[in-house]
C-alpha cells in the first residue's frame, strides 16, 4: 500500500530547496510512485497568470497587503487547480514553496503584517502539506558557494545579507514551532548527501509504512 | 468649509448607475467642488492590471474563491493608490462599484460564500463610503428600456434576468440593513430627474451643511 504526500519545500536563496524538490522527484518516481513536482507562485495556470503580475514590472508597485491577496489568490487557484486534484488520484505532490514562504517573507518585510497573514491564511487556504523540508543554511555560506547566483530568484544584492539571516531565523521559528510537519535538513553538504537524507525520511512514508 | 465624501453608486447592469456617478462628478465640479470619478474593478494602474485578468480570457478559469482574492487586491490597490490619496487631499471621490458589488454578485452566485466576503473584506479592507447611492430599477424594465444592451458590462442575456432579479433583491436587502449609508434612488425615470434627485443629496454634504 502507498500512501500519497503533500510535500513543500522551503528555504531561502540559494539553499538548493528547488534542485532537492526535483531530486525527491525524480527519487520517488524510480521507486515506483507517481509524484508531481511544482512551485509557488504558480503552478497553475490561473496561478502562472497572477506569478506574471508578481514577478514582472516594478514590484514595488504593490503594497504588501495588496501582493499578500495576490499571492493568497495564486495559492488558492494552485490548491485547487493543481494540488488538490493530484493528490485525489492518489500521487504525491511537491511543491517548491507554500505558505510558509509567505509568513516569512511578508513578516520579515512587515511583522505588523504577520497575524493578517495568519487570519487569511486560515479564512482562503487552510490547508498545510504533510511534510515540509526546511533546506537551511548560513546565506553567508551559500553566498560563498555560489548557490545564490544565478538562481533565478536571486536577492541577495538586492535585499542584502542581512535580510536573508532574517529570513532563515523566521523559517527556523516556523520549524521550531510545528516540529510534527517540519523536518529541517542541513543544507552547508554536497547535494547527493541532502538528496539521500531527503530521501530515506520521505520513502517510508510515500510506502505507508512510517 | 467644504467637506470631501467617499460615494459609491450600485446597482445591476443597465440600471444607469455609470452614467449617474459620471454626472454627480461633473454637477460638483460645476459647483466648486474637487470630485474624482473612478471605478471597480480597476480605478489605479496596479487595480487595472488585476481588472484584466478578471475581465480578460476565459471568466471560468477563476473559482469564487479566487476571484474574490483578486476582486480584493484590486480593491485594496484602488483604496491605497487613489481613494485615500484624493481624499486626503480634501477631494471627492466618487466610485462606480465598491465592496457591495463584491457581496451581492458572490452572495447571488455562491450563498454559502457571504460570511467569507465579509470576513474577507473586514480583514483587508475595512473601510465603507460615507454615502452609497443604489441606481434602483426592475431589471425586466432596464431591458425592456434598453438601458441592458451596449453598456459593456452586459450580461443580461449570459446570466438571465432570474439572476438580474435576484441581484436586485441583494442590493435591496444590503440598503435595508444599512440605511445611514445608502439612498435608494428610483432609477426608472428620466436621466435627468435622477440626477437632480442625487445632486440635491449630495450637494448640502460637500458643502458641510448637511
Amino acid at each position: 500500500m502507498t500512501a500519497s504526500l503533500f510535500i513543500s519545500f522551503e528555504g531561502i536563496d540559494g539553499s538548493g530547496k528547488s534542485t532537492q524538490a526535483r531530486r525527491l522527484a525524480e527519487t520517488l518516481r524510480a521507486a515506483g510512485h507517481e509524484a508531481q513536482l511544482t512551485r509557488e507562485p504558480g503552478g497553475s495556470p490561473g496561478a502562472e497568470e497572477i506569478r506574471q503580475l508578481l514577478l514582472t514590472g516594478d514590484p514595488g508597485r504593490w503594497s504588501a497587503e495588496t501582493e499578500l491577496l495576490l499571492f493568497t489568490a495564486a495559492r488558492r487557484d494552485h490548491l485547487e487547480r493543481t494540488i488538490r486534484p493530484t493528490l485525489a488520484r492518489g500521487h504525491t505532490v511537491i511543491t517548491d514553496r507554500f505558505a510558509d514562504s509567505t509568513r516569512v517573507y511578508q513578516g520579515a518585510t512587515r511583522g505588523d503584517l504577520r497575524e493578517t497573514v495568519d487570519r487569511l491564511h486560515a479564512l482562503m487556504i487552510g490547508t498545510e502539506p504533510e511534510l515540509t523540508f526546511l533546506i537551511d543554511m548560513d546565506p553567508a555560506k551559500a553566498l560563498a558557494r555560489g548557490l545564490a547566483r544565478g538562481s533565478g530568484e536571486d536577492r541577495f544584492e538586492e535585499m542584502g545579507l542581512g535580510f536573508q539571516q532574517t529570513l532563515r531565523a523566521g523559517f527556523l521559528a516556523l520549524a521550531a514551532a510545528a516540529p510534527e510537519r517540519f523536518c529541517v535538513i542541513d543544507g552547508d553538504r554536497a547535494a547527493d548527501a541532502v538528496a539521500a537524507e531527503i530521501a530515506a525520511i520521505t520513502l517510508p512514508r510515500v510506502r505507508g509504512v512510517a
